[in-house]
């Protein structure tokens, strides 16, 4: 039993009941017709309110169980998702130009990205609805994220990736024991049957982009953070919250966790988004700057979980940037390998390309004027560095060869050498 | 101010003051003279007891900082280290026909394996005795676990690592700013070389078989492991505790940790330790079988984390086991291989393979009667599957190649094919 009200389009605006629809709106289709879910707010805050919270020793994104969409909490897997630190980057604040800055560590979650809030919520939506396989297209975070959690659940998953996807990426898929697909064709192909199969198969769709209650699982992280600033650091609230966008879809569930917050009475007052996206690919930034309409672009870029140059759900996160009064930004590939190494070297974390990419976007939007200097920064670190092994090596330098003997060390030190 | 009382060398049973020796007994020299960490245990038990720790809401491994040898808490750095989730493997259990299995994910640690809460314990200790660098030998996750919590506390690293060590574990080193020495020698040449820069240059050295220090911060894992079967399994306690077998130093913390939350009293009863080994490089097993003295081998194992020849910790490694009643076991590396794939898909944790050898150990104690059918086993799985891509590729299989039609998709289907 949860206090979902209903789902609403956010195009045409109009209302459904949760047995109406699984996914888009069906009048305006899935490339529009993205649905939000709603809740029965003044019943979920009496639930979900700053006493019940700082006395919960739930620590993962179940302890916000009253603002989910979950009928069934024994769905739930046990694999322990949300919760991640939030470390107060004291080094990298003052490296960036920043009064303050929090660094959320999505990497720590399950498969070691933030997409395991949004696969935690979907396979417990799949099991509710009696599905007996889940589906999804991709070749990054949310397919192995998916693997992980069907895999929990012992539950069938078929992932459709493009037969060029990495070989260590598509092996993590198989470890899990999903079914895996490996599609001739371009990644449009991939998404497009994927979607077909899930029609003709009768397999739950986890695609992001259509199936509303996965954003429910990635407001989480918001709302965790918020709950942590609360617990951990006497309610410091930050100026920005700061994400890197792909799809446009997380930036949304961040927008949509910081909304409900504030209309929870946790947050006082709503901070800004920062969306940060890679120079070779940013139709959000373009679209958003020229206030015109999405207009599809190449993805050259090496933040292979942002080089989105057809984002999927346009409309949600134009809206978290519109709506927050915040900004886009963009970062070079170049900026990006520089974001690993300061963040690993100032804040100890060591992150994916798209996952730090945030870093190098503070540091733009500082220099640009759109963050002060006395603002505070929270920037969601979304994937861990060990998903993507080739970019750190082209950020990391090389190491010193020497001789096994003490002398050489010497004459290396001495030479100042690293 | 800690509650220990000093250091005794566990070759000739000499006490020391923590002021007197930095490492090793001097009289027994570093093979032989490791030393145990004392501590007054009266004065623990008033600070940690079960009322203490049900109401505490620290939740890493400082959780347990009266049974640590920290003198400064605030040089503890800002990584959150320790408190990794331990599931009830319900299908994991069935399938290796225990009565109960508890997988405790050490993957989940900042850099993503056990070997953090070492080094994390190491940093607090350099930086106490004023050390303006920190050293090691490795090429696995003690040295990326330190360059890490190098990072955090802004503490310069030096690595020494084999010139073959493979290019991206020696990448995440410097991401970090490590300054990583490639050694064109073996890998007993590298040691030999870090030993004896560590005592020229003054650098504080992290090498856990001659530190005592570093097995208090390992210790934990196996203290935390029972705190959390007390505080969310009703204090169902393991009769095995399995672990995976190198150089000694791991299962040799595992024991202290137990003996002594057996010691204050939290677990009535002491279990038995399985140590597992790769039967490519088992010198444990050997002379345990044998009843006999070390006799280092070559090391012929895909589980690099274990592939350890000359064990440098062999005493603690060898009285855990006997002083627990326990045993050694030996897996091949096709039943480590399949250890990454049954973990992945009964239990949803990936790890690496010297991290899930633990489950092959237990499947072979079980089919020996080593480990009766009615007992509760605890299985520490020590590194993410992450760290090391390419045996997941070979435990992973192959995808299934399609044209981008439904038809093809229907025709994969209707072939069985995976």
């Amino acid at each position: 039993m949860s206090y979902v009200t209903g789902l609403s389009c956010i195009h045409c605006g109009k209302h459904y009941t949760v047995d109406e629809v699984d996914y888009y709106c069906p009048d305006c289709g899935y490339e529009d017709g993205i649905l939000d879910v709603e809740y029965d707010y003044d019943a979920v805050a009496k639930e979900l309110n700053p006493a019940v919270l700082r006395q919960s020793r739930a620590f993962s994104m179940w302890r916000y169980l009253p603002l989910l969409p979950v009928e069934d909490p024994t769905k739930i897997q046990h694999l322990q998702v949300g919760w991640t630190p939030v470390y107060d980057a004291v080094r990298l604040a003052a490296e960036l130009g920043v009064a303050r800055l929090f660094v959320k560590d999505e990497g720590r979650n399950p498969t070691a990205s933030f997409k395991d809030r949004a696969s935690a919520m979907g396979v417990v939506k799949a099991l509710e609805k009696g599905a007996d396989s889940i589906t999804c297209a991709s070749t990054g975070n949310a397919a192995s994220s998916l693997a992980g959690f069907a895999a929990a659940a012992g539950l069938p998953a078929t992932i459709f990736v493009p037969e060029r996807a990495p070989q260590g990426k598509v092996a993590q898929l198989l470890v899990f024991g999903a079914r895996v697909f490996a599609v001739k064709g371009t990644y449009d192909q991939v998404w497009e049957l994927c979607m077909e199969a899930a029609a003709e198969f009768g397999w739950y769709n986890r695609n992001c982009a259509i199936n509303p209650y996965l954003i429910e699982g990635k407001k989480t992280v918001s709302i965790e953070l918020i709950d942590q600033l609360i617990q951990q650091y006497n309610g410091e609230m930050p100026d920005w919250v700061v994400v890197s966008v792909g799809d446009g879809c997380t930036v949304g569930g961040v927008w949509k966790g910081l909304v409900e917050m504030n209309k929870l009475g946790f947050l006082p007052r709503l901070p800004k988004v920062l969306g940060v996206q890679a120079a070779g690919c940013q139709p959000f930034l373009t679209a958003w700057k020229n206030n015109a309409p999405l207009q599809p672009t190449d993805a050259d870029t090496l933040a292979d979980s942002i080089a989105v140059g057809h984002p999927r759900n346009f409309r949600k996160g134009m809206k978290a940037i519109v709506d927050s009064g915040g900004a886009f930004i963009s970062v070079t590939d170049e900026e990006i390998l520089d974001s690993i190494r300061t963040l690993a070297r100032k804040a100890a974390v060591f992150g994916e390309p798209a996952g730090v990419a945030g870093v190098a976007g503070v540091r733009n939007a500082v220099k640009q004027g759109v963050i002060a200097a006395n603002e505070t920064v929270a920037l969601l670190i979304t994937g861990n560095g060990l998903k993507d092994i080739q970019s750190a090596i082209k950020a990391a330098g090389a190491p010193t060869y020497i001789e096994p003997e003490l002398a050489a060390v010497k004459v290396a030190l001495a030479g100042g050498s690293k």
